[in-house]
């Protein structure tokens, strides 16, 4: 449903074709959707009608893709490869990347102001969110940070505070926009919040483990690249086992803020439970 | 004022410091802050209190500036000057020059969107004109147009398409956001969306005109480079006179469009006489 919606939002742009078909391109070459279905599981914990958050869905995935398109150019990570496919710079060519990429960002803000069921303060503050987990104070900081801390020892704590920035804050918005459409309280919302902030070091920490013991088949790249580019993770600085306690502790804590926020049912359950134990 | 509200909106990011010189760095470059005075300029042919439009004007010239930072790189223009000053990526490197420009765009909407005197209804109809003017449908289908144009002859309503999306979508989006700002009527809007259209044309042919007779310590890059680069311009396809003959017609036009629009003062009248015969 997300990738049909993704794909008629952009084909019914009146834009140059190739603008178009780089703007397609990374959203046909895979990818797990987990922040729009994070942020569909979150209203559904409280709201009914789905049509409500689908906007805002693809807003937020559009810019999930565009920060993957910008970090895979060559002047970022180099990456010739992304979930087993070629990269939307190797298909197309850097500029076209870049213009996909600022395309994309832009069209977000603009399919949540556009959007017909949505009322002015929710946009409002929709965008308002959106803009903040991934801006300079948010997504931005972590890629400069992380690009920042290649090839040096960091601690934990700055591990923490790079994926917290880089990927937290839209995992993060995923959570709070859905139950904020669902007309979550503000005391259920800050437990999500604490959630959320679990639900993305998870993420992380699981992504870092696959690294190490993964099937490359399934997470469409080498195993041990990590290792290979000296990048700081969690299993380097605590070892295997110890990321996997760290990764188990987080899951007891997000657990338990999930459960004081009331959810209806237990969909944002069974994704913590996904993210804990996948394999790509 | 411009410049300084800028910079205190940046200023006060807690963000790494890296980032945070980046975005400032082609704040502090110059620039003639066109876009934030014609906004200004609109909204003060119809309403009073200029505190109204600041964020509006700000978050106009950070997106500006974003598209200039990636037009610059290697990728893409491949350009070591900018008003006579190294460009962003040349101070910094590509890839903190791509993700300033990537936090420039988002942090514009951020701006808006927080601002503490627009109601909502004036926030998502600004970031809706905002994001449209400088999103796949404007000024990044004009980007990658100008691209696809390189090293080919192209005719006048082909350049004035590139150029309608590349610079006269967001010179639009500064008078009619202004003027909507200060209450202007519907028809009011209709006349000066016309008056934007010529002036955005005006200043692109002044452009050109300038690269073949400019000033190059005035213009701050060196004279005849669109010749060099084999750029389609008004004076290679028009001739010089050809091109001032031109932009003479659209003068004529964009003056009686600003007459019927009804406007209080001279001041938008003032920047169309300069934006004619300015020499840098």
């Amino acid at each position: 449903m997300i990738d049909q919606s993704i794909k008629r939002k952009i084909d019914h742009l009146s834009v140059p074709s190739r603008l178009k078909d780089a703007m397609q391109y990374s959203f046909k070459a895979g990818g797990k959707r987990l922040r729009p279905i994070l942020l569909i599981a979150s209203y559904e914990a409280y709201g009914n009608d789905i049509s409500k958050v689908m906007s805002t869905a693809i807003a937020l995935e559009m810019i999930h893709t565009y920060s993957l398109i910008h970090d895979d150019l060559p002047a970022m990570d180099d990456d010739d490869l992304r979930r087993g496919q070629p990269t939307n710079h190797k298909v197309f060519d850097e500029a076209t990347a870049i213009l996909a990429g600022d395309a994309l960002l832009t069209y977000s803000f603009e399919c949540i102001a556009e959007d017909s069921i949505l009322t002015n303060e929710e946009k409002v503050k929709l965008m308002k969110w959106l803009s903040r987990a991934s801006g300079p104070k948010g997504m931005v900081a972590g890629q400069i940070l992380d690009l920042q801390a290649e090839n040096k020892a960091v601690t934990i704590k700055e591990l923490e505070e790079i994926h917290t920035l880089k990927t937290g804050e839209l995992i993060q918005f995923a959570v709070i926009a859905g139950a904020y459409l669902g007309q979550a309280t503000e005391e259920q919302l800050e437990h999500l919040k604490r959630f959320s902030h679990y639900l993305g070091l998870i993420f992380q920490i699981q992504d870092d483990i696959l690294d190490v013991t993964g099937d490359q088949y399934k997470i469409g790249k080498p195993i041990g690249s990590d290792e290979l580019n000296e990048k700081s993770t969690y299993p380097r600085i605590l070892g295997l086992e110890g990321a996997i306690n760290q990764k188990n502790a987080y899951v007891t804590k997000a657990k338990e803020a999930l459960a004081k926020a009331e959810v209806r049912e237990s969909r944002l359950l069974s994704l913590t439970e996904y993210l804990t134990q996948r394999d790509y």
